[in-house]
């Protein structure tokens, strides 16, 4: 019997030629596992690895929140014009989900983390940055450096647990120069909106217990050998990405230079609503995403699906982009 | 210091301006990190799980193989032309990686695995399903039925161990009928070409020593409840996929309708080396590609990138795979 494709997913196919399968105990097995195994329910620690050079680059995953889709998230486009883009990618278009992947480099010698996730700070959808890192074979107390690309919640907040200890005990902070001066100028705090004050008050939150350990970085700075930092601002002032060489091989670590791909990459002129200079985003958007498909370089971001790296090719008026091959 | 794009990845760039880390040690913690963390080198046994309707499906990784591309492995198209399509996907045109993944369906009565990689007669790259499978949450003991898509080694031969172990002790094993009748069939055997004997003789290693205890269905057969049996011949003569419904969610399970999508959904016509009918193989590819792209139901590869399930879009002359988001 050859299904159509009517037929195929119908209720009623096939039941008048059901197999009644052979309990595996008449077998005389000496384990029948008829029905024994429960629904499993559990979902792995999510890490992909790979080598860059001779570094170890491995992402990891700290989860993802769902948001009801609305007008507000792109400022410039229709909602409908949102909503199709996903449709196009088979996403649900009524809610967003944005996926959150922080980046462990190890150099031989340094253990670097760039951005944090939320740690216990977020929801119950996020937050697994460490059992990530702990499946991946490290602990919190190995790593030497963590490096913010911006100071947004879903990156820097998963650097201290909500009652206020450090999440890596033994590691220097290294944060974007532009980025500090921003968010801890008390005068642009105390003129900024209520919902920005929160914003602020949760960079001090993280940083400020332990201001006088966290280095400060200029663009162009190798802030650590083989990483270098790459100016990028727009979705925050000081937002920065960050070129990874070892010998001859290179990637950069993007950061939020787009929100999702799927939207952003695919639409460069679009603006997001965490975007806080939209127009100079766009600009940086266009810049970076252009030398990534003429010079042909991985990327990772961070709210592309697990793993987040790939590579990124021209197409239309805006950019593809196109996970690694997982391996 | 704004970097240009010639200037990125120099490697004379920022070398005037390069941090010097303040080592861990001289902030008085009490456990220095400093290069304290070797290159962990692991690899996460790989599965990805969710959920369809009341089903919990797990897909897991066997792992790849990685053979030289030439000439000879799309038999109607010229090399440059696949090596084109692998840039064009930043995928190297001088090997081509073949990944693969089985997939693990528990119906909640029923713990279903639908092919069974390489175990340990593969190669050092592959035969990871069962540590995936136990990463999962599962023993192979819990197995209740292995069904097999087809014959091929990669599909069949991680039934049984290289000394002649079952792997799945308590499932029972589920064959397509007319894929039993092509391989056990002596005649078709002795007339076969050496190499093709070799084939024959892997089926026989796997399934004779049980072949009383062997269920044999047809196309259109509901093989486990919620799972029928989808005629897809071409690549084999009893080649079949897996419509697998529970509720109102639907998806298929297309084993090998396309060698990797990368190649063969851009280019449905392309005829892979391992389809041994390959005009009635292009007419089954188009056949369901085409069915998944109009009714937008996910389907899960056997050789697609890992997690190696996704939808499929119509795309110029053929289709574009688009993987699911990581969730």
């Amino acid at each position: 019997m050859i299904l159509t494709r009517r037929r195929l997913f119908s209720t009623t196919v096939a039941t008048g030629t059901a197999l009644v399968a052979a309990p595996a105990i008449i077998r005389g097995l000496a384990t029948p596992a008829e029905a024994k195994a429960p629904i499993a329910g559990t979902k792995a620690p999510s890490f992909y690895r790979f080598k860059l050079g001779e570094f170890e680059i491995t992402a990891l995953h700290d989860g993802e929140f769902a948001r009801p889709l609305d007008a507000s998230f792109v400022r410039n486009a229709p909602l409908e014009d949102v909503q199709k883009t996903l449709a196009d990618n088979f996403l649900p278009t009524d809610k967003l989900t944005i996926s959150f992947t922080a980046l462990l480099v190890n150099t031989g010698s340094k253990l670097v983390l760039i951005d944090t996730g939320f740690n216990d700070n977020g929801g119950p959808t996020n937050g697994r940055v460490v059992s990530a890192l702990k499946a991946a074979g490290y602990d919190p107390s190995m790593v030497d450096a963590v490096i913010f690309s911006h100071f947004h919640g879903d990156h820097l907040q998963g650097a201290r647990t909500k009652a206020g200890q450090l999440v890596y005990p033994n590691a220097e902070m290294m944060v974007p120069a532009p980025e500090w001066d921003f968010w801890m100028d008390d005068a642009k705090m105390a003129a900024a909106s209520e919902g920005m004050k929160g914003a602020f008050a949760g960079v001090r939150r993280v940083l400020q217990p332990n201001a006088a350990d966290v280095k400060r970085f200029k663009w162009g700075d190798e802030v650590v050998t083989g990483i270098t930092a790459v100016e990028a601002a727009g979705h925050t002032p000081g937002h920065t990405a960050f070129a990874i060489v070892s010998g001859n091989a290179k990637m950069m670590y993007v950061a939020d230079v787009t929100n999702t791909p799927v939207l952003f990459a695919t639409n460069p002129d679009w603006k997001v609503m965490f975007d806080m200079d939209a127009d100079k985003a766009v600009a940086t958007r266009k810049r970076i995403l252009d030398m990534a498909a003429t010079d042909k370089f991985q990327l990772s971001f961070y709210h592309a699906s697990f793993p987040s790296t790939g590579f990124i090719a021209k197409a239309g008026a805006g950019y593809r982009f196109v996970p690694v091959q997982w391996s």
